[in-house]
Formats: structure tokens, sequence, C-alpha cells
């Protein structure tokens, strides 16, 4: 009979339950991830009720002492299952009943379990974001110290993936580090509602709205389509055909069939994960549409979504980190493969300096571009009477616009690609880390 | 050393791996499911090798043999992993060489592991679809049979949520009966390259189109939600207000604070999971966007969404099945919701008989409903002389209009709610529930 | 020939474009929308260009009073788009230059198309942000305004659409007011890069990222998962089996057959809206996934999303304000749907008071509820000796119990929904709405 | 007062609709789109109002000519809306009326205007998946001819983006075409509900389902996918790194700001589209999801959706048709892109068919390549003593391996590379093209 199964019911229901319905209802496989913040709100509830008069002193204690050791059982995995524990909350409580006895039935007083799952949801992801929040910050600095030391390299920025205009290697670096900006976590992970600095306004909407999960993948989701563009870029900048970057065989593998290859995983792990990261924000938002107020049960699908998508941010972090710092750049290639064509900016705005509205240089310049390819020379290599058949303005000084290392120096204005500017991004950057530790809990160290 | 490990790319690497990249990397945790359909599909390629005269009669007994007992130890659960597995068809491999030795090397001559992974997953899903085919059959086959039994309960048909006209009740679970039809599965089931009929035209496109797991999910989502709409509809008919229907205990949970409380916990869960399998959907979708063609490892997320959307279709569709086997009805609550303006529209057909223009029949009908508002009397009651008021050709015969079981019997057009009509619709179902059987392999059946 | 149409490659093409491409690479048909914001960004470039001696005193001058020019004849509908204008950009450029000659041409010297498209989008959001914000704010005061003038109605809370506890009308009103919580907006509005107050870190990240157009897409999604919540409670209570509430003919339509059905049309739309604008969301951020970095083409869908997604939650602020201005609730059927079942929490508390722990009082007050039903008698008729059968703590205070308004009372919490803790939730509301108008720029008013 | 207003409800709204909510709820500015299947249907359902005795013949034939009359106009730009015209299917019953007085009141007996939208839909959808499908099919065609024409043009094969194995450039042009294959359009076109070959079964089911709207949005975002991943191949193929295709400057725009850059605008748009159609693919499912059965105006949404989807469709396989037939490619630097250690395969292979296992024949082939590698010389050039060093099975016949004309010829299975196989599948495509010409109906040209 129910009542004698535990079931928090009790002496109501005098059916018995579908053996796939209990499976399908239970949420003990993955909501014990919780057991730590079940015990940690429990305990800081219990103290409340002593406050309000409902448990005395001693019952308060007993219970407290009760739970340190349900919480000592969860961590040294001694904690054992039984088949009515259909969610971590009932677990803990059942086994706070045997450890204490009775008293264990005043805990939840005025507080139901819909309190409690969203309470500790809350209090999980707290945690968690502080150590995703860390484990950004490693690849932030991992990025901006590679920015640093590798300044000088210049390579083709593209656009369309057309060669564009020469920019520093560390340009690109710092273009991926702003990124992946830990300001996204710092935004969720500070906000009123998970330091409960603040208290909800209202009780309905409390147990009801899930918010924070939903910023939390959308957080993710933002996060993981910026990563997985980072990674189409390095998979790109790897092929034999760019050859400007290759991968550590540590974020390699081989190929089953053909001997002479080495595979990007790492990267199309990447990007691959950004589709299901995406994809669990998009569940829950479909499962929350046109839902009654209040809680339905409907909201269970929260907490897998946000295991899930955590575990995913957290080895993506860590691999993407990996993959950074030991990849290796090959400058030659890079310098290889600026050409003169590149600069046909340049040559516009040369002409602008000597007076000429910049959509006619643009004109021109693109006269120029024409010639040489119909020529079949280079840009550089168009001699000054070729040019001034296009403009009169070019003299002989056009020759100082064929030099990248010049013209990625114009670039000086913040933001820009000449070295005093990429210098300022990485202090920015640096500034930015260390305001960040400064104010990061001890606890929010990544294990 | 690498080559030592026994990784399938032997000689060529010489860093070691970040160990969280193998991780991220691995896809055993979930492949290993693919156990049975590797063995499967091992087996076959061995005997095309033995016709190619790649392996000699002799040798290709030895690895059937060889399969034959690693399939035994995975169907007796004795087969050990071990840390080099990275996937399913490494493991299975690997444990073939240990069992038969150098042989087993020759099983993989001109197959790469893409072509593999490709194959295992279908031949998986085949086998996979005609269980959920068969649940799906289960379904409907209870939603027919309780139409047939209850096909005199009448109640209100709604639309927008407003009672609308009178229908049986059989014709609301028929509704819903069409909604899950199986000839969605059978589709998929039987397209000419699941049962392997046809041969994939074109080698790069076999290993890099995930078309038919992409349309497995599609499937399951819209599957899915016709599922949530039916639960939607259920739980409003079990609110007190609506009282229609009571579920089962067996599908129902209690409150842990509110011990008068019933909750459908179950048509909740069915309902939530349409968004969680839309996710998959939209997340594989996302991951295949914008690819390079042929492999990339992106595509190795197929897995694991196959899987979760596989179990959560199988959990709801047995689930779904209880639910309305022993879900029970209410008629008496169901005959009260009917009232005398839901028959407006007999109303107005009343007076298109008499020769009226619809259109004026229904304005005329409007302003009979109006004045039974106004007077705050039911329509049934307005009074001959009211009624001509309002237009000349109502006469004493219009009583015959205030009788329910008469209403709905003038919906016999295939689809309608005449009990001839719905009586057909049984009958297609259960002719459609034949032709599944009678095609269905013999390993259909659900376990 | 290319150079002569005026089109910004100028002298380089010499093929012909195909039509189709024109018109599907076009986007002026909806970018047109940017023409304010298109000047706007343009003249404060020009005195930028100035600054730095690219343009003279007199140029600028010349430029900033032809730009006036072209922002009065868009203002007037005057403004002629010609075949060749493919985007507002280049529309205004040509009309510039129209307008006042060859020093047009100047205007965008340093400056590509690229940056231009990505601040005109920024201008505009800003603006239509403040709009949005205002429309939000116009909601929530009438919520507050409703939750204030009904706070002394009782109806019942519902928790998986089964009654639960009595409390406030305004309790669910200020809930959806919550739900709502112009913050969402402010966040997006106030943040650094929309009211450039600082800039861009980097200049490649500048024109490809497109944080802000998905987070507005995002904030949008989930504002409308909270209407559609909301949307389906308003219907819910306006169904005949509810009856707590009845739509305003103002925001509902009739059936053209059923002339007795009022439908809420405008409660559907809202809630339908929720998958139309998550729809942008989800297209947006797919098409974000594996770009190359910097800009690419694909970037430009970032406009039609946002310039729809603006639309619709405008529409549906307005027609969601005008449903809860208009709304006519039905106090009489909402006092009738409470039940003394609803008290059953207030008996196990009763109990607790009387010292029972609380999972015993639970489960005796669920038997309470089991033996009423049983009975086929109300929670409160039950007599006194038939609770002691239950538990010797039941003496006749027990009746005290049964007090809808004494129930609500107990809930003095804040948050919850004695007549106090509403009113102090009207009162943060209120303190949140004057905060927020008081930093309101002007503009910011809804047209 | 309403009535007046000649809207459909008639003579129940005392209230006035917000003007707002007017414009909210109202369709017309989209679904007049709709306008030729909308006579259409009414035609046919006045054709059966008379055989069921509800029309006489002169009032058909009197609706019949009224409706050719609404087509006229439509047809002629010359049909006038009126603001109280909400939707098609009241602005052509208005205009009936006008034309034809007061039997046009009679055309919709018995028929509710959720059924006419329905139907319409239908009817509308199978006309333009005609169009969508010729239009498919030209593309395929294209894409044909020139996998003929180009048959012994030799490139890299591609797996991750590394170089794996000398593959035929037509061999991927039909990757491509397989991709795009016409079946699913065919699937949905033919299916039994789009050609009306069989009735609804039930009609709650039928105003209420959209999974016709849902597949054909399905479909779209596959296809879509394929083709964004067509586009991929083809933007990196045409990087200056790859070089090995040029787009045709009809499909390419050139830069703002640098003259010597060609844009592939038309494979970025394509490949941003996959997006746009997934979002409302997306978009509808999350509106259909826990709707309450029958008709609910959320459905609305379906229209907008299949509009734009089908609109953008259309020009996007207008556009790769275009991109396709006009695309040049560069042999030479095809040829250049092979290297022999693409070769390596080859290599096991040999030692395979001299007897050695697969899988020792690819470690021993990894270890030449090691080696080349090592003394950095090509795979190809490394001297037989230096082979016979790994496997004494080499010898002087393994200059035959290096030879890629003739390793492509190895692939002869069905769906390889060999010249054969690649006109196999050639042959396969047009067989099918030619199939689908012989079933298309004769409207099916697009226009």
């Amino acid at each position: 009979m129910a009542s004698e199964s535990g079931k928090l019911w009790g002496g109501r229901f005098v059916g018995t339950v579908d053996p796939i319905m209990e499976k399908f209802n239970s949420s003990i496989t993955y909501d014990q991830h919780l057991w730590e913040a079940d015990v940690q709100g429990s305990k800081a509830y219990s103290r409340g009720l002593e406050k309000a008069g409902l448990l005395t002193k001693a019952e308060m204690d007993q219970i407290l002492h009760g739970l340190d050791k349900v919480a000592e059982e969860w961590a040294q995995g001694t904690f054992k299952l039984n088949p009515n524990d259909e969610d971590i909350h009932t677990a803990n409580e059942r086994r706070l009943k045997e450890l204490i006895g009775e008293t264990a039935g005043k805990l939840h007083t005025g507080r139901s379990r819909n309190d409690q799952v969203v309470t500790d949801l809350r209090l999980w992801m707290r945690q968690n974001c502080s150590t995703l929040s860390a484990l950004l910050c490693e690849l932030i600095r991992t990025m901006v110290d590679r920015a640093e030391a590798e300044r000088d390299v210049l390579f083709p920025g593209y656009t369309h993936l057309q060669r564009a205009q020469p920019i520093r290697w560390s340009h690109w670096i710092l273009s991926g580090a702003i990124a992946g900006n830990p300001l996204g976590v710092d935004r969720e992970l500070l906000r009123a509602e998970l330091d409960f600095g603040a208290i909800t306004l209202n009780s309905m909407d409390a147990t009801s709205e899930r918010d924070f999960v939903a910023e939390f993948l959308f957080w993710a989701s933002l996060c993981m389509t910026h990563l997985s563009r980072m990674a189409e870029d390095l998979i790109l900048y790897g092929t034999k055909e760019f050859s400007f970057v290759q991968l550590s065989d540590a974020y390699s593998t081989g190929s089953s069939l053909m001997p002479q290859k080495k595979n990007p995983d790492s990267l199309e792990l990447i990007r691959s994960k950004a589709g299901r990261v995406f994809g669990r924000c998009a569940g829950l938002l479909m499962t929350l549409k046109g839902l009654p107020s209040t809680y339905n049960k409907d909201l269970q699908e929260d907490k897998e979504a946000v295991f899930e998508v955590s575990n995913t941010m957290s080895a993506v972090l860590q691999v993407a980190t990996g993959v950074i710092s030991t990849l290796q750049i090959h400058h030659e290639n890079m310098g290889r493969a600026l050409s003169p064509d590149m600069l046909a900016t340049d040559l516009a705005y040369y002409l602008v300096r000597k007076g000429m509205p910049f959509r006619q240089a643009h004109e021109a310049s693109g006269k120029a571009v024409f010639m040489a390819e119909t020529k079949g020379v280079a840009l550089n290599q168009l001699s000054l009477q070729e040019l001034q058949t296009i403009s009169p303005l070019f003299s002989g000084d056009v020759s100082h616009v064929w030099d990248y290392a010049h013209s990625v120096e114009q670039y000086k204005a913040l933001g820009g690609t000449a070295r005093s500017s990429v210098d300022w991004q990485i202090g920015q950057l640096r500034a930015l880390l260390r305001a960040h530790q400064a104010k990061s809990p001890p606890h929010a160290s990544p294990k």
C-alpha cells in the first residue's frame, strides 16, 4: 500500500503506479548532482524555522547534524539510493529521517518541494557559474599571453573569406578573446537573484519562472556561437591550403584509413557543440511556451539541460584553452600570404591624402587593380607612368605604399591593428581579468 | 609511444593527448548502444571481403566466429571496455584481435570508420524504428478501442477553447489517434535507404549526409507536438473546472504540500518532452549548417541525439498508452457541459433550410443569442414570438433543434461526429493497424 | 558598363549581374527603416573627418546641410529610390551626391560599409528599445493599477492546473507584471555598447559580432514566453468552465459559423507570437554558427529579424495592455471556485501548531481529504469526532481553519498573498516604474 | 454599430475594436497571396452545394460567374481592398456580394472559415511545391550537365578539411546534386493529402493539424542545410588559398573599401538562409506546442511562414543554379593541389595486395608518411631501400602507386569516383529528372 512506501503524498493513493511512469517521473538519476546544494539549502531553512519558533534549538541542532551526516555520505560515495527516492529532495529527507528520526519530518514545514527545487538549482548554478567563469578567464588569459608574444607577426585579414588587408596575428587572437568575454558570465553570476542579494517579489512567479535557466542556456549558446566561429577560422588556417597554423598532436587525431592525415577533431567538436547547446536552449523555451502559470511538472526539464550544458561548456573551454596554448603558427606562410593587392585601399588613401575625394580614389585604385590583373603583374609592379594614366596625382612617393609593416601601423585608432592599439587591447583585457579575479569568490577555482 | 597504445593511427603521433581532449573526443560512453549493429555490419562486410577475394574462406570463418563471441560478451554483460577504446568500433575490433589474432586486422580492408559509423547507426535505427512503430500502434489501438466503447458519450467540442458544438467523445479520441498516425514512422522506416534496398548514389554524400537522422528527429518532434496537444486537452479536461476526465492514480502524483491534490504529472511530462525532442532536432540542424562536405567530426553529435530521442519517445508512447487506457471519463459532467447556445449554428441551419441565405441566417441566429443573453435566459427558452421578431421564418418545428443527440447526427459526412461517421473512422484506423501489423518484421515487437 | 551604373565597386566589374541575384542581394526593401540612423551616423562621421583634417570646415558644412536635406526628403516621403540603390547607405550617399556634388565622395573616407551597417543598426536599436521599454512600462503600470484596485478579490491559486490554495487575484496579476519586468529591456538598452559610452575593443570583432542583435532577440523571446504564459492563463480563465474573466469585445472576435461564440483572438495571437519571435532568434544563431570571423554577407540576416521582432513586440505589448485594462472579472465565480479542500494545507498547519511534525501533519490532512471524498462531503463538513479518528490533536478551534480570507492573510512573508504583502509588491513595482521614467530619455515615448 | 460594418459575426458585438487589435488580428496583408486558391476552393464548394440541393443550378451559376469576376479583378490588379476586409476570405465574399447580391450569402453554408483557410493553403502549396520542384530540377540538371562535361578533372577530396584522396571534380558536383534531390519535394508534393486524393479522416483534426505546413518547412530547412554546405565548399574553393573555382561577376559583389576584392555574396546569402528558413520551422513548431486541439487563432502563424520560406527557396534555387552554371574552374590549380601523401592509402592497399592484413599495412604506410616528413621529402621520393626498412614486401612495382589517374580509377564500386562510376551516377540522376518531368503537372513550370 502506498502509505507504507513512504511516498510524500502519504495516505491518499489507492492505485499502484505504472513502473514506466515511475521511471518517467523520477529525476533522481540526474538531480543527484544537487546533493550539496540541497543540504546547504535545508540547513539554511532549518535555521529559519528555529528563528520563527517552529523548531526548538535542540531540534534544529539535531537536523543540522543529521544533514551534515547526509552530506558526508554523498561526499564519500556511501549514500545509498533506494527505489522510492524519486528525487534528490526525497532521498535526502528519507535518509535524514533514518538518521535522526521523526524530527526530520519538521524540516519542510511551510516549504513546498517546488521552492526547494528552484532554490537548490540556483545554489548549484551560482557555484557552477563561478567555475565556468574561471575557465573562461583561463582561456582569455591564454589568448592574451599569445597575443602579447606574437605581436609582430603579420598575416592577411579576411572579409567574406577574401584577403582584405594585412593585420597582426595578435589582432585576430584578441578578436577571439573579446568574443569569449567573461562579462557574459559575470552578468548572470552576479545578478541579484543568483547571489540572493534580493528576494523574489512574488511567490507565484518564484516557483514558476525559469529566466535564470533560460539566460544561462542562452549565454552558453552565444558563447558557443563565438567559439564555433573561432574554431572555424582555425580549421581553415590549419588546412594545407592556408597552412598558417598547426594543431598540436594533443588536440588532433589521425585517420583510420589515411595515414597521412591529422584531423582537427578538437576544433570540429567545439564547432559542433554550438548546435547541441543551442538545442537545449531552444528546447527549454519551447517547453516554457504557453505553460499555465506557477509550477507545472514540465519545468522538470530545466535540470538536465543545465547539467548537460554546464558539462559541455566546461570541456569546451578547457579544450579551447589547450588548443590555443599549444597551437604552432607558421609565420613564413603567414607572411607569404600577404600580397600587394591587399594594399589597394592604402593606394586609395594615398590619393585621398593628395586631395582626391574617397569615392574617386577608390575607383582609381580599382582601375589600378584591374590594370595589374589584365597585365598579369602584381599591383606594386605597375610603373609610375602606368599609374599616372589613371591619375596624375601619383608620383614617386607611391613606392612607400608597398610596405606591409607600414600599412598596419596606420591603424592606430583604438581597436585597430597597429602595434600600439594591439598593446592597448592587451592592457584592457588584462585589466578585466584582474578585476574579475579580485571579485571572484574563493570557491570559483576550477577543479 | 603512441603506436604501442594500439590507437588506429598507429605509427605517426609523437605528442601525447590531453586527457580532457581524449574524453571530449571519445564516444564510447554512448555509442556502445551500437554493439549489435556493429557486429552485424562487420559480419556482412567480412562476407563481402571473402567474395572479393580479400579474405580466404578460412579467414572469414575465423572472423565470423570471433564476432559472434564478441556479441556474446556484450549480450551477457561480460565485455570489458579498456581505456583506449574510443568508440564501439575500435572496442569491437580490439577485442576481436585479442580473440582471433592478426586476422582481425584484415576485417576493415577498404572500409573507413566513417562508413562503419553511418552503417551501424542506420542498422540500429531500422530496428529501433520498428520498436517505436509498434509502440505507436499500441497507443492507437488503445485509442480506437476506447473510441468504439464510448461512442455514445456527447460533450462540447471547443474551438479557441470556447464551447462550440456538441460532439461525440469518440470523435475527440479519434482526432488524437490520427494525430499519432504511424504512417509517419513507416515513412522513415521503410524508406529505401533504411531497408538498404537501394545503395547510396555517391560515396562523398554517403558519409556526410545525415538526412535519415534529421528526418527521424523531425518525425519525433512533430509526433511530440501532437502528443503535447493531446496532453494539454486532457490536462484541461481533468481540471476541477472541466471535470470531464480523471487520471488514474497510476499516472498522477500527489503534492508534497497540499494533500488534496492529484497532479497530472504524466501528461505534463509528455507535454514538456515536445521541447526536449525538438531541441535535439534544432541542435542537429544547427550543427550541420555550413559544414564542409564529407566527414567532419561535428557529425558525431548525431548519435546522442538519436539515442536520447528514441528513449524519450519510447517512454512517452508507453505512458500515453497507459494514461489513455486507464483514464476515467465522467459522462454526466460531459453532458452537463452541453448548453443550448451551442446549437446556435443548428438554429441558423434551420433558417437555411427554410430558404434564408446562410450569412443572413447566421446573423439572425446571432441576434437570438444576443436576445437570450440580454434577457438572461437560455437560447432554447426564447418563445416562438420572440424568435419571430427576428425572422418570420421561425415556426413551431424550431423545438426540434434543441436536441443534442439529433444535432451530432447531422454530421454524417466522412470525418464528422455522427455515429456512422465515427464508426467509419474506427474502421479506417483498424484497417491501418492491421495493414501495419501485416508488414511489420518479426523483430518489431516492443520489449 | 558597370562603372556607369554608379555601383560602389566602380571600375572593376565587367560582367553583368543576374537580376535575381541583384534582388537577392539587395536589402533596400527593409533597411530603409534605417534612414534616420544612417543620416545621424553620417553627420557624426563627417564631424570626425573635419576634426581629423580630412574635410575642411566648408566641406563638412556642405555635407551636413546635404544630409539634413536627405533626411527631410525621407521624413516627407519624397525620397525617390532608384533601381541601383541596393541598400539605405548607397541610396543616401547617391542622393547626397546629387544634392551637393563631388564633396559627397569624401564622406566615407576610411569607413567601410560594414562599419556603417553596424553603427546604424545600433543607433536604430537604441531608439527602438526606448520605445519598447516605454510600452512595457505602460503594460506594467496597467497591471499594477488593476492589482491595487482589486486587492480584495480571492480566487484559487493553481499548480499543475489543479486548485491549490486561495490567493488574491492581485497576486496573480503581479506575478505577470514581474514576468514582464522592464529590467530586461533596460539591460539591453543601457549596455555600454548601445549608449556608445564605450568603444569597441577590436575592429575585427566590431564588424563581425552581432551579440547586441542576438541578445535583443533573446530578450524578446523570453519576454514573449512570459506573455504566452499569461495569455494561456487568461484564455483558461475566460472559458465557460472557469468563467473568472471576460475579455472586452474590443479584443475578441466572433465566429463565422457559430454566432454564440466570442473568441479570445487577442490572447491567442499573443501566445502564438512567442513561436515567431523565438524562431527569429533561433534563425539568427544558426546563421552565425560556424561563420568565419569578420564580415560575411550572412550577417545581413540580422536586420529583418530585428525589424520584424520589434514590430511584433510593439503590437503585442499594446494589445496586452489593452486586454488587461478592459478585462472584466467575475468575483462571484472566483469566490465560488474556492472550496474547503484547498484549505487542506491549512489543516496540516493547524496540527503543526499543535506540535505535530509537518510530514505527519501532511499525512493526517491527506487522510481527512480522503475521508471526506469517500463520504462524499466537503472537507469542512467532517465532524470533530471524525477528525479525531485521524488525530486526537483536533479540537473545537479547527473551525477557524475554514475561512478563506483568514487563510490568505497567513502569507504575510514578502512575496506572499496577504494584503500587506501584495501592497508591498505594488509599492516595489511603482518605485521601479518611477525609477525607469526618471532615466528614460525624452525620445522614449511610444508613438 | 457592428452589424453595419459587415463583419462576419454580425449582430452580436456592442463594443468597438481597438484599432491596433484590428491590425494585429488582420491577415489580409499577407494572405491575399491566396486569392486564386480561395476562388478555386469556393467554386468547387458551390458545386458541392448545388449537388446537395442547397443551391439551385441558377444560384450556382450566378456564384461561379461572380467568382470568375472576382478572380479577374485580382489578376488585373483592380481588386480594391476595403478596411473591413480582415482576410482574403472575407474580402472575396464581400466583393462577391457587391457583384451578385444576396445569393453570395449562401456560398458558405455549412463551411467554417477554418475549413476555408486550410483548404486554400493546401491548394496554394500544391501549386507552389510544383514550382519549387521544377526549380530544384533545374539546379540538379545544371549540376549533372557540368559533371558530365568536366569528368576528367581531378582534385583533392577532403575530410575534416584535410586533403584525403584524389577524386574527380564531377564526383563532388554529383554529391551536391544528390543532396538537393527532388525526391524530398516530391514526397510532400505527392502526399495523398496534398493532391486531395484522400479525404481527411476526422473533422477536428482537419482544421487543427498543420503537419503539411510543418513538413514543408522542415523539407525546406533540410534542403537549405544541404545548400549551406555546398555554398561553404564553394566559398572555400574560391578563396585565394584554394583557388579551385572562380565565381562569375554576375554572382559576386565588390567591396566599398577594398577595390581588389570580389566577394562571394551569392554563396554567403545561400548559406545564411539556412538559418532563416529553419527559424521559421522552429517558430511554427513552438507555436503548435501545447495548443488545445481544434482551431485556435495561433494557427494563423502558418501562412507568413509558408510564404516567406517559399519565396526564399525560390530565390535560393535560382541563384544556386546561376552560380553553378557560370562558375569557372581552375583545373591546373586543382591538379597542383594533389600531392603524393594523398596516395598513402593506396600504398597501404599495395601491401594488402601483397598479403599484409589491412591494419598492419595502414601502420606501415603511416610509418612511410612519417619517414618522408622527417626527411623533408615527398612520399613518392622515398627510395625503395627506405621503404623496405618498413616492410620487405615493397618492391619495384611500388612506383605504379604514384599515379593519380590510376588511383581514382580504383574506385569503380557504384557511388565511387572512377569514371565509370561517375557516369553511372550521371545516368541515375538523368533518369530521375526524366521520371520527374514525366509526372509533373503542366502548371509546374516556374514563372
